[in-house]
This record gives structure tokens, sequence and C-alpha cells, in this order.
């Protein structure tokens, strides 16, 4: 069995981490596996959201602690190797964020430390309610620096301040209020709410979404005059797709659009 | 009747925007007469404060969509129009956060897209509870790009990519809860409580407002070391103001400030 | 007795402002103190977690305003002292965020102004239910431009507007709903629970908590690929500690860890 899985269904790619033995850990294998199919659902117009879920006990542990101690043997004390892991693990988390499609994060159990950052890093988050969140690398040692990038970008400084430095978990609920997912759910319900809400995406102008989600994320790094410019242009740019001009077209005359993609 | 009416009472200018058969739509003439009112009121200093709301079934519900249809006769498809209609736009948005004067939006019914952008750029929001709120572009291909840059420095990320993507309605509850608007209200306290607000704010003193107003949106975009740098110079200006010598020594002494504005 | 009085308690140093009679004002006498222990507390490794309350009726009560108008008397009406002074201010404010150890403000009564900009400056803060929390400078005449330095990166946007310009005063439940404060526990619990944060805190390995603190302030200023360079290298660093390496060692072999620490 692939460490990584890929089932598609109409115009939702499903990717499930299986690696259930590990809680899914980003192992070197994992985050490439990840990389590779990100990759390949970059250039994949036929894709229009997509679902990451994990398999057992867990949605993600975080990084593999064994293989990392692992690289401490070389020569180096495992400098090299711990740079090189970091800087993959960041270029993974951002090609989520560069994906032209939402991805949807489907979590159960526990999320923790990097398996917590890639709740952050993923445009939407259901989760089962009982599942458990934590940067909780500060408990042995090693504070989370990476995964509060994406969660200092979700919810508010004093409580991702607080759940740095004291390691402690929160639930589903409190992790709703917060804003790190977009809602709890039953855990019976998981996988058919989050399949819903993949396709709702999925039934939107791929197009147009693309656009969108790409502008999403870089308007709001930019000042308020940059960030209107910018996002002016693509506003122009969107009207004049032809699927657009249907699209309003059929709102006014009150009828379903006739989109061609 | 005009499409946008102006009542002062005292030393609060009431905008009532006025096309209720199209919802109040951001149409030129309705950028225009915003443009226009707001242009005025920057300099006029017996106003400190202003209200924002509009008539009919909606607050506002947007662009104005067969406007922008019939742009597209032109020879380029429309782009030289859109350009400027988004430029229009952005630069009334951007007017009303540069305004002196705190601008609070009056809101009911329905405020989607360009409307809901308004919502989320004027300084304070009061909502009549069942109000709806949305950008909702997706649904007919066109995402609310310019919206969302007001609205994601409103409410959190994962929450502002769900209605955008979604181009699900939130309702006023839920956005009072995400930080979109100060407060829902019953329908039947909508116009008073707002007023009530707007008196408020219109006791106080007028100079100092307008630098703290100005220097909020400016000091949010600063890293923590130029914040400071540039609100301590505000603070400075501030104290020298012989209405806020008034105002401490007043204070001190427990009686009320003798201010000439 | 000291305005500031110092009491240490293992690895917590407890910083308690001590002029009632003013308001824990923070004076230029109170300023002084507090920059001299937070300077002193930057080197000493000791230390592990510091809290920060005040005696009596009030936590913190903001800038002294009858020192302030005495400062009207000079040549320039006071313009090189308060510039002076809120420079001052501002000095001592970014050495709680840049201080290695995290700082708990235990809080009670009222913080106002200045005091509330303390509050929302400290990594963490607790409060007992009922303390009342306003930036209400504008009610004389005076914004708090500074304070919302501070205010305007912990709570919402409009929230923050709405405390600023009405200057009206939320409470303790309202201040951890919008993100100001951690939580407000019953008053006879104040002591005892940021006494156990403090505790927990004072458990974790220093040195991650100093990268990571340090880490957390600065990245949160960067675009996204900065602050994951930037703190991928903060992993590395972290990750070669010996007693990181002795953490993760004791994790995977379940035991406690062994630090020099």
């Amino acid at each position: 069995m692939a460490i990584l899985e890929r089932n598609d269904k109409g115009a939702v790619a499903h990717l499930h981490m299986n690696a259930p033995e590990r809680l899914n850990a980003l192992s070197d294998e994992m985050l490439a596996a990840l990389q590779d199919e990100f990759d390949q659902l970059k250039n994949d117009q036929s894709v229009r959201a997509v679902i990451l879920s994990g398999s057992g006990k867990a949605f993600c542990a975080g990084h593999d602690l064994k293989q990392m101690t692992a690289g401490r043997q070389a020569e180096d004390g495992g400098k090299a190797y711990f740079k090189d892991l970091f800087d993959r693990c960041a270029r993974m988390m951002m090609t989520v964020q560069q994906l032209p499609q939402p991805v949807i994060a489907q979590v159960h159990g526990i999320a923790t430390a990097a398996g917590c950052q890639l709740v952050a890093t993923c445009d939407l988050a259901i989760a089962a309610e009982g599942t458990k969140f934590g940067v909780n690398g500060v408990n042995i040692g090693l504070f989370c620096s990476t995964p509060m990038v994406a969660l200092s970008r979700n919810i508010p400084r004093k409580q991702a301040f607080e759940m740095l430095t004291t390691g402690q978990f929160i639930d589903a609920a409190r992790a709703e209020e917060l804003g790190l997912i977009n809602r709890a759910v039953p855990a019976e319900d998981l996988v058919t709410q989050t399949a819903a809400l993949a396709e709702t995406l999925a039934g939107k102008l791929g197009a147009a979404v693309k656009v969108g989600k790409q502008a999403f994320y870089q308007q709001m790094q930019m000042p308020l005059d940059q960030a209107y410019a910018y996002t002016g242009d693509v506003m122009v740019e969107n009207m004049l797709y032809r699927d657009t001009e249907e699209g309003i077209a059929a709102f006014i005359e009150k009828r379903d659009p006739d989109w061609t993609q």
C-alpha cells in the first residue's frame, strides 16, 4: 500500500495519508509523496477541489522524530539534513497555498506540531468532534517555530502564544472558536460533510476560484492601496472570461449558466 | 429623488443610498454620488460622525451587473471600463477609511459582494438581526477579489476563505462573532442604536478622533518599532492641542471640559 | 516601599507594581523601574517566566496625567518631555516583547489606556472576572494612539476601533472572547491560576522558549516565504541543542528528559 493514496471522485481529488503505524508523520517519504501529488494537481484542470485526510488514530503527528534522530549520525550532527528537511516541509506547505484548487483538511484524532501546521495551512478544515490540536514541541525542547508560521496566521496572538509555550492541546470546538478550523462535526458526519463542502467548491467556475485563491493570499501581504490595485486587475481579468460573461448573463436572465469548464 | 440622500442632525451626517429598485447597487452613479459626498465631508469640520444606510430591501447588493454587462459592448470587450470601474470603487472605499470622521454602516436586509465590502470598509457597523452577508460572486463565476481585501482585514482567514469560495451567506449573529460587524440588534432598534453610537462619537473631541482614526489604519501596516515611533509623534501632537490640555485639566479637577470645538 | 517589587519563586520572577494611590500609573518612576527590572531579567537565565501584577484597586490606569500636566510648564509647552515620555514607554513595551522569558499579566480591577496596552503587550494575560478594560483617552481629548499599536495586534479591527473611539469599557469575559486576554477566572483564583501557568512555562526548556518567543514576533511581520526561511533556521539551531537531543531521545524512550538547564 502506498504511503499516500489518491482517489478521485468527479472533480474532487482525495489524498489519504496512509502510515497509521507512524501516525502519518511527515517523514521524508510522506513529504515527498505529498509534494509529488500537489505538483501533479497544480496542472490538472479536471480537479477543482482537494481533500486531505489520514488513516488510523491520528490525522498527522508532525515530523518523524525517529528519522530525525537517525539524521544526527551525520558528521555535522544532522545540521545539513535538518535544514533540508525544514526546507522541504515549508515548500510542501507553500505548495498547498499556491495550488489553484482549494484544499480541505479532513481532520480526526490528533493533529500536532507540523500536523497542526498542515491543518492551519489548508485553505479550509473540518474536524471530528474530539479531535485534539497542539503545537507541543516545546514539551520535548523543540519549539514549534515553523508550525507557528501557519498557526499565527489563523488564530489570535495570545491564544497562539499559549498553545506554543504551554504545549497544551485544544479540542475541535475550541479550534472552531479560534478560527483554526471551519467547523467541528460529529465523527460519523466527518466524511459526508467534507465531501459535501468539496462538491460545493467543485461546482464553481474553476478559473475564477483559481485566480481568487491566488489573490487571497497575495493581497493579504500588501498595504491597502497595493492590494486594491492588484485585485482590481484580477477582477478585470476575471470579468473577461467567456464563462464569467455567461455566468453573469445567466444570473440576469434567471437561468443556469452554460459553462465550458 | 436623489440616488444618495444626505440628512444632517447636529454633528452627525447621515448618507442614505436610495436606489431600492436596484438594491442600492454600486452603479457608476451611486459610486460618483458616494465619492462626492465623502469628498465634501472630508473638509467639513462641523461633522463628527457619519452614518451610511440604504433604502428598500437591501443595504447594498454590490456592483450593478446590468450596467457592467452593457459595458461589454465597447471594442475592447469592456476592459477599459471595468478597470476604471474597479479603480473608482477602490478609491471610494479608501476614501471612507481616510475620512477624518468615523463612518458607521447601518445595515439591513442584504449586504453582498461589494456591498459586503462596504460594510467591512466602514469603521463600525451595526446590523439588524436577520441581515445576510455574503461575498457570493463566485456563484456567477466572478470571484469577489476586491471585496476580499476589506473582508480579510476584518475576519479570520479560514472563515473569509469559506465565504469567498462557497458563496454562502452568514447571518448577522455570525457576522458579529467573526468581527465583520460590531453588533446585531433587533430590526426595530437599528435606527436608534446606530444614532446613539453616532451621538457618542460626535461628543468626542473631533481633532483627537481625526488623528486617531488616521493613525489607526496607518500603524497597522507598519512593523512594531515604526508603529510606535509614528504613533508617539501623534500622541505628542495630540497632547499639545489646547482642547486636550483643557480635557485633561477638567478630568483632574473632576469637571466637564470646556472645548472650543 | 519600592514602587516596583520583585519576588522570585524558583524560576518565576514576579514583578508587582506598587503605587496604589496612583492606580499604578506609568509615571516616570514606574516606567524607569519597569525598564530596569526587564533589562536585568533579559540576561538572567535562572528566570524562565515572569508575572506582572499591580497592588490596590487597579492593575494600571495608564499614564500619570498629573505628571504630564506638570510637564507643560516647560518653555516648549511640554513637547520635548512628551516625546521623551512616549519614547520611554514604547521602549519599555518593546522590551517586554523582546524579553527571552514569557511575561504573564495578572490583571485585576482596571486596565485603561497605557495600562490596557501593557496587558495587550504581555505575551499572556489572565484576568479576574469583573476586571474592566478600556482605551478611553478619547474621553478627555487624548486618543489612545500608542495603546492601539498593541491593542490592534490582539483583537479584531472593528472591535478595537469601537473601544478607541467610544472610550467604553469591556469586561474580562468580553476581553477573553476578543483575544485580549487568555482567560477570565474568579477573583479568588487569580493568583493561583497565574502561578500555575507560570510554573508550566518555567518547566519547559528555557533555551527553546527563548528562541521560540523571539521568532514568534519576528516571523509575524514577514511575508510567508521569508517567515519560513527564518523559522526553518531557528528550528535547525533548536534541533542542535544538547538538551533538545536529550528531550527527543527521552520522548522516544518514554522517560523523563535529563536537562542541564
